[in-house]
């Protein structure tokens, strides 16, 4: 069976680069996928798309040799299961709050006698290759997402859960929950009290021998996350580079055309 | 019939701004259609999509109020016509050589007795508005692309060529046409045969009252060829400000965190 | 964030009227979208589309400014956030039948502190404008639905639940439970004790401020709906009003056309 | 090989009722297929739907026993034979002007020594049952439709072409070209020179032995259509259908609800 | 309402035969619906599809006849009932380990007065003819899947289950769990203590009065297992036969080439 | 750019294998190109398939590394070009029938000054590599279709085609054509005619060092075509194994099932 790289690579002591899709198109999959991260993560939760999108766009990033993820829409394990035999190396699951359901996660993604995943790995096969059965629970990584402060508050019992390979920090949610909804949720966070979480974060996933995860708005506050001890963060995803870069060669063109353009539609779509 | 806004733009002296679609996709859509563009151009005929993507893409960039155009992929009648009836307010023909070819053209842009087009608006009856019939063809633009040496040979009769709106450049194609193949196809060029080209497909437009307009790669280039005259300029398009955004991110994050990050993968798909 | 129009038609004394889609299609959408609706539902529970359809539906739709809404499958938070990710205003949730589903329901609908709503609004903050963290709890519509003997029983604690807008009555579920699977289940019920159900619904959601919705088949039935104090009515969905009126016109024709005309085949499809 | 039913009906001297599809939905077409129509044709030209959903329409709908047929973009071969090889028992195509046209046409249509349309009927073969190389030739349609100034002026020589079946009238194309653009295309025409020229029509059928067939508005007209000799009528289409009835409803509704009802949106898309 | 053909074989004292559908496409769907199995059944748990694939699968399916069954992702009851609403006539789910497990599902595949199924049946109306409302229950196969150590120690319980039709074994995951991981999980086990669990499932089934199904890999075992007394086999799927066919194509051609055949690229994908 | 697999196969005396695909779906693709063929072609022409499934098709056999060709529908450019630009390394065009006709596809598969493709590979960028503007003209395999009696005729001249870089011969039009349509058209043909014919394009391809390539239906009479020169064979397709392998699999069930098994339905579907 293909390794995981992602293992590969923390266990080199380096910490990984991860993208983000959310627009379900097997072709942005594939330029995406040839851009230098080191693993994709399809967001099947927040993300404009579902299963039927994920499936082409995993078979579209194949040739990348990237190792490729899945952000699931909830702890349901319909969802988690098919994303893994679609061909996910990993598994991102939100909203997880309590030490019990972390283990329930963590079952979803392993066949017996670890967990209770379903065996049918129909399309996997063909991208992970041979031994699947035998393997599969070894390379397959499992993220919980720490995301509310009642995850906060049982923080050392999830970081504990047998067979969590990490924790994803989604920083928006963080914000919103902890901040009682008080500041509006966004990445990339300065308030000291943020931070702090963040490092207790990291530091349970340490005590624990697990992975940190966290997902960025910048590679500047990326670069950041990894001096406080995350192995892995998403620095960048598909609609918001599209969005950005647009938005910035309308606005250089407008600028150096000066009086003769035309007046800009105000534009819409913040986000 | 809602207006064609190109054409209000253009008739207060002022150049357009137009976006680019290569991803079949209606969310990567809607957000190109948020950024500013005065009108976005559906590539039928190098993007990576076809009819079937363009009508949802269309719907999804309605609401935006912009000035929707096709690309499409030969000067075929089935798709000319269907990408008007989807709803687009312009099509942009490419590899028009002669004049007989540009009057057959635009013969299917319009409906009789100026044209051959037929008749069954049925989605574009949704966006366009009331009375299609009458005054469609007065809104659609029929934009021939002049991209070939024997194109150029027959500038002045395709620039007179009645019902034309306009002359739309490729500059790939153009190079690689008049270059023999000797330069490699590429926006944005820089040398004098072709930017003398450039300025005398404006010249022979502006003789005949249509309109100029150049496919860039930059807003910098597209400043300078509104300073030649051009009447629109396509300054950027999804696939390649995604790519190119990525790669940005991936790169700057691989500087910021040192010998800590682990080896970029070699970048693939240079385009 | 733009205002829900609901909202505002109820703020007024007023009710609405709602309009259905079962046919997963962007087309039919937008033409739906064009008939005059105060507001349109797409049905992901018993139509005939999932995530995948409601997607581009939405986008087709938002240029017709009407107020989207969501019936989910199921009492299940992937899909409910997942349609409030795409851009609904508002979600029915079916078989609703106990304050604690609906206190469930209501949490998947808010963000905290109110709920437990997972932020990522990426397709909505294109169709619902600036401030969506700040303002969407406050326009997005909660409608539990009361269609069971059982929640029948539970229908002043359902109505009584904090952040619920409002109870949507499927009267077909609601026969077949009530009646102990005795009558066939149809919408526009005459039975005594179903229109008593009814009004009794009604009763429980003015005493408790929250809005009363049926689901009708005729503009008739609806009409007496509003007599009897419901604010919304459905009155009419795609699938069943294409099958109605694509069986008049052939029986017209048949009429017409008599003798001379073929032995129409048995019309088949009767729902 | 399956019988072509319209070939049997209008052998018995009956007329034939044909329905139409403009959404690219396989859902619709089941529906519609249900509704008592002779056959059914999937309109690619002007329909808001292309080949990736002729396919599954054609699948939905061949359990209902129906006369499959496809109006396509254009005399292109392409698509016309990639029509066939779908599953459809005819096809019309529009704008025939020439008797050359014609023959061209049909040439598409036949297996040799009959045409030049190549055999691969991949997924045919499936709904059409044994010996389709052998009796294809002799179930297929071929409706050449007129719909112009110079098709009427042709008109015998086209009527006359060998191994054509019939002639579509498309009345919104031909009263925009007949009459040089000055009257609204529509259907249902009632000038004397557009009657004139649909009774025309027929006679030119009749005297080659072919069928005639009109598009039509109402089951009324349709009726009178009849009686002018024609052999098949399209009386009602999905797109037209929906919206009518579903503007009805709420017209309905809204007067029946009287002042308590919000003021309508202003229905749009009158079509 | 069209009857189970399932039932009624079965009611004859005789096995059937069933197909299996991984790959989301409704031409292989049709392929397969051609080839005489008794039922086909979609796998949306493990398939390389989802419900957006299953609607237009069962549409090309309907014409052939067949009883058509899908087997859902996990014990949820959006997809369950999505399933039926679709058009299934029966629902095979996956790792039922205890009585209540089985009750639920039950109770989500029945219309009140026996279950919580809600009505709704919009597409479902058109293939099952009928009085759907009341004879669905009738007509509607539920499956519940044994495939765990755990199940196997509950099989009288579940067996007993009111309402429920049979029991479906997953062969692969049963000895996934019953061997503790120890065994390659895969079809035609030949271990004593395995085929020892299948007959005393097959004892339980008939105990209870319902039938007993097994997931075979190839017709031998598929025979053997009638032999035992199961009721129904399914002996292939379509992503199996299409690989070992291909697989076998190349390789004969490879052997009967010999020497002037170019080296055979390694074979992927053994699954 | 990544060489073309097929011509350095030929380069060394050896015939290639190739693979055929008639469903439209990029599970099935990427099963079929795990299976050891030299090579796959799409065939947009009689497959059950359009373009907006041959590119997810490509992406998903991209990391096969299999040499990846299409059959277009016809001789028309838009087709043909996009073919290309999806990631098509060759083009099978049927219906050659003259020289000029020839001329004219191997125009569409050139860049300038070899032809008269237009330059937008946007797809293939990623999976070609580097350098396509300079060396696609070098790796682009085009095959024209020899089929017809006409074909036969001009065959010397066809051969001789500038650029071309060989025949492909489809059996079954040109038994047809050649027999006037006497005989069913179908594959591995034995009448000595037939061979003959076959025997004579060889020749003519080797006379102007150009590559045969014959369409087959078993691996035995392909072999045999090796033997008579020909260096590429279609030994199987995807729609014909699958069907082929489960008839096989149910008729072996009901052989060994025997009497106590259900009658089988009548196979349908024969092709």
């Amino acid at each position: 069976m293909i390794k995981n790289k992602l293992k590969e690579i923390w266990g080199q002591g380096k910490p990984s680069i991860n993208g983000w899709l959310s627009v379900g198109n097997p072709f942005t999959a594939e330029i995406m996928a040839a851009q230098g991260y080191d693993s994709i993560c399809i967001d099947i939760q927040h993300g404009a798309l579902d299963y039927s999108d994920v499936l082409p766009m995993f078979q579209a990033m194949r040739a990348s040799g990237m190792t490729l993820l899945a952000r699931v829409p909830w702890l349901e394990p319909g969802i988690i299961m098919k994303a893994l035999d679609a061909g996910a190396y990993g598994v991102v699951c939100p909203m997880i709050n309590t030490a019990e359901q972390a283990a329930e996660f963590v079952s979803y993604m392993r066949y017996p006698p670890l967990g209770q995943r379903s065996f049918g790995p129909t399309r996997a096969n063909f991208s992970a290759g041979a031994n699947y059965a035998q393997e599969a629970n070894g390379e397959m990584l499992a993220f919980a997402m720490v995301e509310t402060a009642e995850a906060m508050q049982n923080l050392e019992a999830i970081a504990a859960t047998p067979g969590l390979d990490g924790i994803y920090v989604g920083p928006a949610d963080l914000t919103f929950s902890l901040m009682q909804g008080r500041l509006a949720p966004a990445f990339d966070r300065e308030e000291p009290e943020m931070i702090e979480a963040l490092k207790k974060i990291v530091a349970a996933c340490k005590k624990n021998g697990i992975r940190a995860a966290l997902h960025c708005g910048t590679p500047e506050y990326a670069a950041r996350a990894i001096e406080w001890g995350f192995d892995m963060t998403t620095v960048s995803g598909d609609s918001r580079l599209l969005a950005a870069a647009a938005q910035e060669s309308v606005a250089k063109f407008r600028k150096l055309a000066g009086e003769k353009s035309a007046v800009a539609a105000e534009t819409k779509g913040a986000y």
